[in-house]
């Protein structure tokens, strides 16, 4: 199929049936994750990837018992960095050094543009900034999981204060800020699979000039 | 190619050729966008897609010039909603009602936590929502803009006030968010087109639990 009937096949599930969703079609909805472009390449943003049913109950209850949490396979939290330390600043620009085979020297022009970017900002701003990073990655992900024939529902009605507790996230500098739940669709139990996908005209959604 | 390789051979091109994109491409990426999962479903976002050379011209000094914007092929700024009113929520339902041939009034329920959900936000908060909604879209279109080999690039860097009074989207109740340009990198030119892909490690990025 093409990449838009799959994202026409698409669509966020509510009701999943706990088929697990195979090692290898995981690796690769993570490495679109993993390759999805971020401003700057900082990538501020960690991916905890559930796949314990232990730790799924207990996560549960701060995203108000929604089925796909237990019904699906992984839940994968986009959890943003509430900073950006000089510590990850210099990781960051070794490993663009590494990678490319150039001298870290060579990069001062870098950082001094990321500094200049984060020290610029409150940390709400910062917190929404990495926070919408993350919202790339997920845009990137769950194309290919359509790819991949696996379902991907995006939830933001949790708490987050609640599920950054049950992952031990606040000690981590972590914010817990989007999900992605993935498995495969229970189509008896879920009224939306049959329901035709609505979504505003293209008319409407864009102004051509 | 598949979805992955796609994303590979994709990278933010900083220079471009000025090669047109074909109007069956775009409308495959516009697609894409268009299908791209929000919050609710509710889509509180426009996309301006510029193509007039002219207007990409008045546009360039809010982007600081950067010359993606008029060596691109055409300019996607996605402008997030500044409010959402109620006509549109009626809109919204409507849209839904026809879309699946059923009674408005069985979607009170929707409509309640739809005004719920506006109702608790601070309009900074509602922004910061509504934009994050764009930045999903904006990962699910440039992975289809990889399929169509067509190069795109992510750009935050400009300023959305001036950005917004060249385009009028102040008085539309709009505010540019995020852009995208498409095109086709210029190779010679782009020292970035040679370099090899840095991303943090999976075993940085993803945390297994």
């Amino acid at each position: 199929m093409s990449a838009l009937n799959n994202l026409e096949w698409r669509y966020a599930a509510k009701r999943m049936n706990g088929q697990k969703v195979p090692a290898e079609k995981l690796e690769k909805i993570l490495k679109a994750i993993q390759l999805a472009p971020t401003s700057i390449g900082l990538q501020p943003f960690t991916v905890l990837v559930v796949e314990n049913e232990e730790l799924k109950a207990k996560m549960a209850p701060a995203i108000y018992n929604q089925p796909q949490i237990t019904e699906g396979s992984h839940v994968l939290v986009f959890a943003a960095w509430k900073e950006y330390s000089d510590e990850n600043v210099e990781k960051y620009l070794n490993n663009i050094a590494t990678v490319r085979g150039i001298p870290v020297e060579s990069l001062d022009g870098m950082r001094n543009m990321i500094n200049g970017a984060i020290s610029g900002k409150t940390p709400e701003q910062l917190l929404n900034w990495n926070s919408r990073q993350a919202y790339i990655a997920l845009g990137t992900g769950l194309a290919v999981a359509a790819e991949e024939q696996v379902d991907s529902t995006p939830m933001e009605g949790f708490d987050p204060d609640a599920l950054d507790a049950v992952l031990g996230l606040q000690e981590k500098g972590l914010r817990s800020t989007v999900i992605l739940a993935l498995g495969y669709r229970d189509a008896e139990k879920d009224y939306l699979s049959s329901s035709a996908k609505v979504r505003r005209n293209k008319e409407e959604l864009f102004v051509r000039l």
